[in-house]
């Protein structure tokens, strides 16, 4: 009996693409599925039953960042993550890897983990597979991630294979040191570059493991969007079919469409956050950045297609007005529509294939969004 | 058939305070209230579903900061003020008078108004009695409130008096320039700072104008509590007993209550809200500091004692933790406590004064909150 597992229900005749359903300890979710980002222990401006109204299912939390603050002993202390931030849906964790790559700084890298300075007031620290774990399990998260290397992009090939097979030698080490298998599953993470025989390499290695699921990695770090979906055109067919497959990092419309299209289950971005709190916000026909003066006398809603709590109640007009003047609900109410966009995405994903019309959906969608013109923003 | 009007439900016996209900173009609400204030047409973190789930009425809008953000005509475009923000309830607005004299600089008092530069960029500005009712006017607010002069405490004897005479004069051509009388209603400014002869001339003047309400200004300045008492014991006496007294800018809950206990019906202050942006809340047993580090293994709830959503649902360490790391849930959570609060403390006033124990109630509640305390603080 494990903690997680995946149902598959369909495949999409056209694409490949997979509807499914992913069990965990907190609750079934159907996917493909996007994941809202709760970096600290919030999903930043909304509140657990906000996040259930726009339908929610699983959240991200980030294991450096509650390992700083407040500390895994005050989240385990309190009775785990979900009990201290009042979610008793899923939550998925990385292993805080990612992090250590991208935020501290004097990194070292051995064998046995990472020394590096944190990025709040420069103090040594250092994480390993056996740290990560324990973090991990003292927050008590249904998902749980292998610690990995995310090397930069572009990485030399030989850099490259060196890290590659790092990441598999500390993915063993992570499983020895999970102590709680029964109620949260650890996922692998597929590294590999730009490189389809390190990609194959990394896959076999972390298969062999036979994790509960896995997630490409190392993809959304500056490469075109072609590259990644070359990279992961090669990589899920790698992955067992019984697995949730997770793309990780990912969360602009077109990439989550792309993304299940090559049999991606699962995702997670910061973007409909964090964007949201710029006062920019994802519609129908494309982004719209409603700080803009040219929306002051603009009484429509932020999206005439869009059915959420802040399209059916506030004009453009206010919510510029409220970002325009740093005011909290103007950052509320962009955060709730941007979040309730892209669960709406993938409610209508998953409907296309049922119905085996992913292919259609997805032109559809990016001719009227904007993602066909020649000039389309990377968004 | 004015649009404000007030009914006397009963006097409290030990103390003369009043229980009444408040009529508006936007519903009747019980009083003595308390009005939490959204500046810029928001309360704060709080979304209007929130302030009514805690049993808000009534909210303060301020003029001055509509007018240069993002300007009465836009709001009048949108149909008004309670349409832009989607508040069904009424709204009280303030004249700006209070803005121009604490917030703008190189003010000039003249008999025409007051020119002053804005705080925002510096921009010369002019407001008068016509100029502040016609940006109430196009609010659409249900109580509007007259532009007066609130002057600095102390202030000389000479000077009151004369401001205390323009002011009357202001309120006349208030009076005269608001042109929705019907749906919107204007109240008076006592002033006369600490002075019982102005303070009686600034009542007679204004009751003379017969307004629909009334309110005691220039008090909660900077002046002892014990003046502010002594003031409102002398002023209210002034004014009729069939129309709503209301005191500017009081929102501590002691205040609170001995401002009731002196006939007044209305209140208003930022107070709760912006102490809850600081990490800072009001409980049964006093202040409390949530934000400070010995809350960091506190796994109870804000206040023992209270039933609100934030302590139903999180601790005193999870809050630390938000406004710790500056995430907004953590300023929603502790702006909703605090209104919710002072609002359960104004029913349980109402409760005392129904049965004739307002003065029980006092001693109770000053005794558990601290308030008798030799060093209990101003709060």
């Amino acid at each position: 009996m494990t903690a997680i597992s995946y149902e598959l229900i369909k495949t999409d005749k056209q694409t490949g693409a997979r509807l499914g359903i992913l069990h965990t300890p907190h609750g079934s979710y159907e996917t493909p599925m996007f994941m809202p980002v709760g970096t600290l222990a919030t999903v930043k401006t909304m509140s657990p039953e906000e996040l259930k109204e726009i339908g929610a299912g699983v959240i991200l939390s980030n294991t450096y960042h509650l390992w700083l603050r407040p500390g895994h002993d005050i989240v385990k202390e309190a009775g785990g993550l979900h009990q201290f931030m009042n979610w008793d849906q899923a939550i998925l964790t990385d292993s805080g890897g990612f992090q250590v790559f991208s935020l501290s700084e004097f990194r070292k890298i051995e064998e046995e983990g990472v020394h590096f300075r944190n990025h709040l007031n420069g103090d040594k620290l250092f994480l390993s597979p056996e740290i990560s774990m324990e973090v991990q399990n003292a927050l008590g998260s249904d998902i749980m991630m292998a610690f990995d290397e995310c090397p930069p992009y572009p990485a030399e090939y030989d850099y490259m294979k060196k890290s590659v097979e790092r990441t598999s030698r500390w993915a063993e080490r992570c499983l020895k040191a999970h102590k709680r298998s029964k109620d949260q599953g650890l996922f692998g993470i597929v590294q590999g570059g730009e490189y389809e025989d390190l990609r194959k390499q990394s896959a076999e290695d972390l298969v062999s493991l036979d994790f509960p699921g896995y997630a490409v990695g190392g993809l959304s770090v500056g490469e075109p969007k072609e590259t990644m979906n070359r990279m992961l055109e090669f990589t899920t067919p790698l992955l067992p079919a019984d697995k949730p497959r997770y793309l990780m990092g990912v969360g602009s419309p077109d990439s989550l469409i792309d993304g299940a299209i090559r049999g991606i289950d699962m995702f997670d971005c910061v973007l409909p956050t964090r964007i949201a709190r710029n006062g920019t916000v994802m519609t129908s026909t494309g982004r719209l950045v409603v700080k803009n003066a040219k929306y002051a006398r603009d009484f429509g809603p932020l999206d005439d297609h869009c059915d959420c709590y802040a399209c059916r109640n506030y004009s453009r007009a206010y919510i510029r007005h409220l970002i325009h003047t740093n005011e909290i609900l103007g950052f509320r109410l962009c955060t709730y529509h941007n979040l309730y966009f892209l669960i709406k995405l993938m409610e209508q994903v998953r409907q296309a294939i049922r119905e085996d019309r992913l292919m259609d959906f997805r032109e559809q969608f990016f001719e009227q969004y904007g993602f066909n013109k020649p000039n389309a923003k990377n968004f």
